[in-house]
């Protein structure tokens, strides 16, 4: 157990200021975000052929969309291999798809080696167990978040909880809430800005 | 940003009385709404084929209904095209359906023009930034409206904001909020006539 | 509109005390539901073939075997017409189903006078305006209930509003409850006799 | 009607000190868990074909991976005979699958007695009325957990009461409940051990 994973264990929270998260937000050129517990409520239907679909959300699909118009790019990151995340990432156009990942840590230093980043540039959405060796990794200098009804040691571990659930508007809320973040101490410019649905926040 | 954006953003909500109400909803010919967020709960359901299904409400088929029997026109317009939206329209006997709308609030007017109505003929109901343009064009004559799940900015932007969330009944209660306020001051004779199930409004 | 219309419209609740609700449960041979809203939460699934699900509750399944181990049928009537209610209805054996009934009063006669009951041997269930007039015949001498999301002209003028929504249990709910008022001043004898989900009623 | 059931029907509950269920935790080599109402919210999707879907929890399916990491087995006990079922436990790779099960209580002895295991072995999860037979025999040596949208009356009868709902995590939130008393009063070693999400319990 790594010394950050104690901290969360112990129950201290990761302090930034919001200037902190209005500074680290500018730096952010990829949100990442697991699938199952964010994307969707953790419900997969299944029928006489086993898995047969997940519900994802109308309003996290516009979030990734005003990311990209944002210049941030996008991507999934998940445990489990699922033909319904797949074509959802493919009509969102997401530029990173990783699936069956048993070690996300390990892909998070992949992804940024490949594309020249450092942790500085990536932001992360968790709600479960396996998400927390990411959280920590990004705890320094990136940025991290979990829906509301995640796990309660990985809302202990993040910069923000959304008051959002999971596959119900949560991966939205963080990229506004980033998106917001952006924009602070700047003159406001960007055409219907939405102000975050914050609710709980670790950071103020 | 127009100027009545900006008036959004600065959190001042468009007053109207309840005697005012009751004057628009008297003119109202069509209520316009868009889907997903509204008649839906944003969700959409992915199997290995992409898009499957999505879910909606049997009790806002009633409202449509009930519109119809009052005169008025039902139509929806959304961003998105997808074919379950299509049949679910169908099968209401919607009489306006535009799917895959980049620009709500033009196509308003081209819906106005060809059919010789005003903004103070249409009743608009939307949960999202795209929709905002449309709800500001109807803000002064009009009659506009968001679910409870609706974004905060939309929420604020609306006339009536229903105490039901989207694709739970919020269209319906729309719809009975504009048939109960046409009654207003006048005798009571429609049978089975719904008392609204109000719980926010900025018409007050 | 009929004089019990206008007592509803009025905000009158029917007043049946504990003791004469206990009474009426005894006599009781058919429980009729309406389907959309009872059974289930309205939603209904549309694919690009148009309807293609709906969801049902595994716990008023059992409800309705409940019923039928003490003697009592069970019924669907449905304003709809729906594949998926008459395949439900068929895998719990249920003795009566109506669908597509555009009178819902009417048909009640009709099942009334085929068995030889009058309404004193029915106890009905619904959620919106179109179940009104059956709860109206019902009033004097039947029972009626409704979920707790019905619409509030339904919700006052039942004999019980369940604690459960529709979908959600809402049915079983009123099925225990008819049961547990059976049992009242008798010697407890059922094997798990379930003391009712009550919260709302407005009979006690 | 057996004595323990006349308990429940008083209002008494098992008391078990935090310290005797950190005691039984270690005992534990099974647990068994209904389905409908506890792996679902006991939903069941029909369509023209009849039954075709059910919804499990992805967070569930963590719960039986982390058992099995820590050498407990786990297994489905349901009166049902859904092929959905079939498929979602063959996922789990789950050791005990046991459908169609119209006295469960039975099938419980059986079990054990084929493994060489007493009642002190396993850990059971229930919601209605036909879990209550085994939730009896576990009681005074055994484990037992309901959602915390179970019946009342099973609520009342078992040792712990989730805070989660079925088909949201309520399986999981009893697997860390139990895994995290078998850590109690001994060095903490579990990488990511996570505290559990207790809201209500008869145990403390």
């Amino acid at each position: 157990m790594v010394r950050s994973d104690k901290r969360v264990l112990e129950g201290l929270r990761p302090g930034v200021s919001a200037k902190e998260a209005a500074m680290r937000s500018r730096r952010i050129s990829l949100v990442l975000t697991d699938c199952d517990g964010v994307l969707t409520d953790n419900g997969v239907y299944y029928s006489d052929r086993g898995e047969v679909m997940k519900r994802f959300s109308i309003r996290d699909g516009m979030g990734v969309e005003r990311l990209r118009a944002a210049g941030i790019e996008t991507g999934i990151m998940s445990g489990e291999v699922s033909p319904s995340i797949l074509k959802r990432a493919e009509k969102l156009r997401l530029q990173h798809v990783y699936l069956g990942i048993a070690d996300k840590r390990e892909l998070l230093f992949t992804v940024l080696a490949r594309h020249g980043w450092v942790v500085d540039n990536v932001a992360f959405m968790g709600d479960d167990v396996n998400d927390l060796p990411v959280i920590t990794e990004l705890q320094a200098s990136g940025l991290t978040a979990a829906p509301v009804d995640a796990l309660p040691c990985v809302r202990q571990a993040v910069h923000y909880v959304s008051a959002a659930s999971g596959g119900c508007g949560a991966f939205r809320d963080f990229a506004e809430w980033i998106l917001s973040h952006r924009l602070r101490d700047i003159t406001l410019s960007a055409e219907h800005a939405v102000p975050p649905l914050v609710r709980h926040t670790t950071m103020e």
